[in-house]
């Protein structure tokens, strides 16, 4: 039970933070601090272009200002919305730890940073532990790549081998993710282009969660790109183009693990241009005894990579300080009453 | 980690027994005791009569030597698969206690009794805790009705509503179960028999579990006593007879709980006897934002019952003294290691 509200900068108030925003709201968490480098949202007061859609006081400042914007807020949480890698969002987990506010990012790689960017995972480890503040990853993944998988291995006698398949519609993502998706390529420039590409799909990440969880230890892992095609035209509405029969309409990311411990886990993440009848899809099977298939046809996934990260912060709160990633925590809980009476 | 094997005595060798006892095998506990009332095990050894198939050198003795059997064990768990009741099961959860023995139990109410049999629970919860041993109930419901479900919920931002379906084939528990059911009954016998029954049906405790679980103040909770009916006449092998058109194939169970809170929660459990199309199925869905279900199609249900039991082990363990419900207790996990290095 906390006896005070939860004060929260957010820091992204792109499609995610503007939800991210009225879901802070709805929790009783109080906003105290607004920071985008979009030129066409700084000024601009965050409630207003959130999806709650009302005035809340909290104008938006460009990163430069973000100094000052911690140094006002007296803010207890950070919350980042911007990038993916680590790399990318650096500078606001820092700026957070050094102010020793807590943060935590959708940033898909800091899910599981401690092998594709362990340096600067232990260096933001020891300046958390330093500002006593805590960091952390969730968003989707924290739920749909983790504990709800957990949840039903707990069901199992014994795993020999994990499947994840997420299907997704890459068409709703702007033009930027259909070409990272080689959508619109012959199967041949992407074998010899998307295909090479060494950087780690989300579900990189979340393989290596799931091992530390379960306590498996990684033998091998391997990341395949393979190129969706179709059977007959489609047209993409959002970029105004036609995607030629036998050409690539989006990629699946196959990333397979192998433990020393023997189960497998083996994860698909693909992102294509629908078809009529192609529909968002999760699906996680678990084979061994017994065989245990879980589905959940069009999850709402924006709501749930927010409210995921919304009912963690409580326990980033409690968490001991330094970069820790939520295997290490207590799975995550759905929250009725406002944060800071949880 | 424990650095000694987890010693367990199983009461109960019937169906779950005999799985249990595999399991414990696979897992590195060892066998210490076995107890069972059924004549035609009384006396034989527990890992041949077991789906181990394989003598461990445990015969099975009657529920009047099981203070011998307590001991000359040494156990430090007893795994209790008899009944479903506390009052059916009281006599063996005492039993445990007053030797200073962990116990866990398939038994249904014992998932959370606190309502339904507060004073036997609250007797057991004194004597543990005289005794330094933690009384749980774990099982099916403890993933699939529990666990699970908290999972999904802390992918919400906002719950309206729970909805919970299960459906599996009565026929394949004996005539017990078709009569418990109603199953040949007319509608209208139906409706003035089993209909009025005022007995708690298992979904009773679940609803309970999760709104202390969830921190839901129950206001009203009512069961309703469904027939289940057919437009084609249906033979019932295992029983050798035939349902008419329009007569009692089974039975809905409809718990549904208004929380202070607001959240509505309403679970069905549907034994019936199949047609061609019915299959065994699982499924939950949360109303709010966003809407999510997750369908589990032919879950392999005894496997799933008895690994959640056993995977509840080293937990059990662990807890403080006394009758700790597992709404109490850290999410469960799936344990690779033999149980003692876990």
């Amino acid at each position: 039970m906390k006896e005070h509200k939860i004060r929260a900068i957010v820091w992204g108030c792109g499609q995610m933070g503007q939800i991210i925003i009225r879901y802070l709201q709805e929790k009783g968490v109080e906003l105290v601090g607004a920071i985008d480098r979009n030129a066409s949202r700084v000024g601009k007061d965050a409630g207003e272009i959130s999806t709650l859609k009302r005035f809340l006081g909290i104008p938006i400042y460009h990163p430069d200002k973000a100094e000052q914007v911690f140094q006002k807020a007296n803010a207890n949480v950070c919350i980042i919305c911007t990038r993916s890698l680590l790399t990318e969002i650096y500078d606001s987990l820092e700026m957070a730890a050094q102010h020793g506010v807590n943060a935590i990012t959708l940033g898909e790689e800091a899910f599981y940073p401690w092998t594709t960017s362990r340096d600067l995972s232990e260096k933001l480890d020891t300046l958390a532990k330093k500002h006593n503040c805590t960091i952390t990853g969730s968003g989707y993944q924290d739920v749909f790549g983790g504990h709800l998988i957990t949840s039903v291995a707990a069901a199992s006698h014994r795993i020999d081998r994990i499947q994840i398949l997420t299907r997704y519609n890459i068409a709703q993502y702007g033009s930027f993710a259909l070409d990272l998706n080689g959508v619109g390529l012959s199967v041949d420039a992407f074998k010899q282009t998307i295909a090479t590409s060494k950087e780690p799909f989300v579900n990189w990440y979340v393989n290596e969660w799931l091992c530390s969880r379960l306590g498996w230890s990684i033998r091998t892992q391997n990341q395949e790109l393979l190129p969706t095609t179709n059977t007959e035209i489609i047209h993409v509405t959002s970029a105004g183009i036609d995607i030629p029969v036998g050409d690539v309409t989006g990629m699946e990311a196959v990333v397979t693990t192998e433990t020393e411990e023997g189960p497998i886990i083996e994860s698909h993440l693909m992102g294509k241009v629908y078809t009529h009848s192609d529909i968002d899809i999760y699906e996680c099977t678990l084979i061994g005894e017994p065989n245990t298939t879980l589905t959940i046809r069009q999850p709402g996934t924006p709501e749930i990579t927010c409210a995921s990260l919304v009912n963690r912060l409580p326990q980033l709160i409690d968490a001991p300080p330094g970069f820790q990633t939520t295997d290490k925590m207590p799975s995550p809980n759905y929250w009725t009453l406002p944060l800071h009476n949880s």
